[in-house]
């Protein structure tokens, strides 16, 4: 039985912003020994989630958009009047931020077979930035025999 | 290595509503005596969902907001008109709440490290109740060493 | 401790298409013979999600009609002008899918108790194809003692 838990740290530079963290992930695998098990990937964040698409750039400013239509980022929101002031200490209102990431989630379980990551051939993990660029922590946590 | 599973009976009183959960999943994950490893937090139903986000009450009511754009609770469903009648026993209509949870997800993967979730900072879990208020089960489940 | 995973093989008929692979997954569940643990249900594609809902006929065309709502197979993506030329292989546009794949995710993690998965009354665990039909990839993988 193996467990290894790997934090990344990881500075975004602007929201939306799709940062591909697959080989880090493939890396942490290999190190982790695990032949057969899995590796949760988790965001430390509410307004940064964890999703797996495709590394196409046109493809990632379709989704952008698709994700301004749902929640715009200069739209109306309670917590940009009054909530955002305690919660997040003056920074950039960011309602549309967190409302984007209730839609994506924080985490994925993506398995490993005979020392492998099985993503898919178009398959690419990512860090999605909804805010704007900061400081972020990713934690994979690697399981298996 | 150790195995814990904790299930939660939770009394929802409306729909939305988002339920903080993460002081029982912490107080599960140190039951558990898990140093490393992870909680996997399920909700057993088709209508109320497991996400990660910030609990400031304006934002909660900002994401209901969004939620009912999406998926109106008084939109129109096949599923109301027919299969809810035999699939739900003459409960309130409820193709909004069924639509709405597709969109959210029945389960999160939360990380423990050193014994302790690694939430981050504005992390709290929730179960979304987005049907009426009943009773609901939400299962934790620990694993590690 | 104990290590299972599983692939199975779909063909799908078209998108979107909700395939119920509940069965399945049930099925590798008992082959594993873990008594306490989970299954991580993992579809390899961009264009094809894992979700849990309700098998109802008229609640899943509701379902789809949301999706094509939040992102219509007939708007305008980029990735379906420039980047879905290289990038599939000349197959039919699909800006959509991978959109809409982006608001469900490729997994979901379902606890095992007492050698049962246990999903609730109602829920069943989906392939949601995205995409035109095709053959799928999903891998179960159990974990438990």
């Amino acid at each position: 039985m193996k467990f290894l838990s790997q934090t990344f740290n990881i500075r975004t530079e602007k929201g939306p912003q799709f940062i591909d963290i697959t080989d880090s992930v493939r890396n942490a695998a290999a190190k982790s020994g695990v032949s057969n098990g899995f590796a949760v990937v988790f965001s430390r964040h509410t307004t940064a989630a964890i999703r797996i698409n495709e590394n196409e750039p046109a493809l990632l400013a379709d989704m952008e958009r698709m994700l301004e239509q749902i929640a715009p980022s200069r739209g109306e929101y309670e917590h940009n009047v009054f909530g955002h002031a305690f919660s997040n200490n003056g920074e950039r209102p960011n309602g549309h931020s967190h409302c984007q990431h209730l839609l994506l989630g924080a985490s994925e379980a993506v398995p490993i077979v005979d020392g492998s990551l099985i993503v898919g051939a178009w398959q690419r993990i990512f860090l999605v930035e909804l805010d704007h660029g900061r400081d972020r922590e990713v934690v994979v946590q690697l399981v298996g025999e």
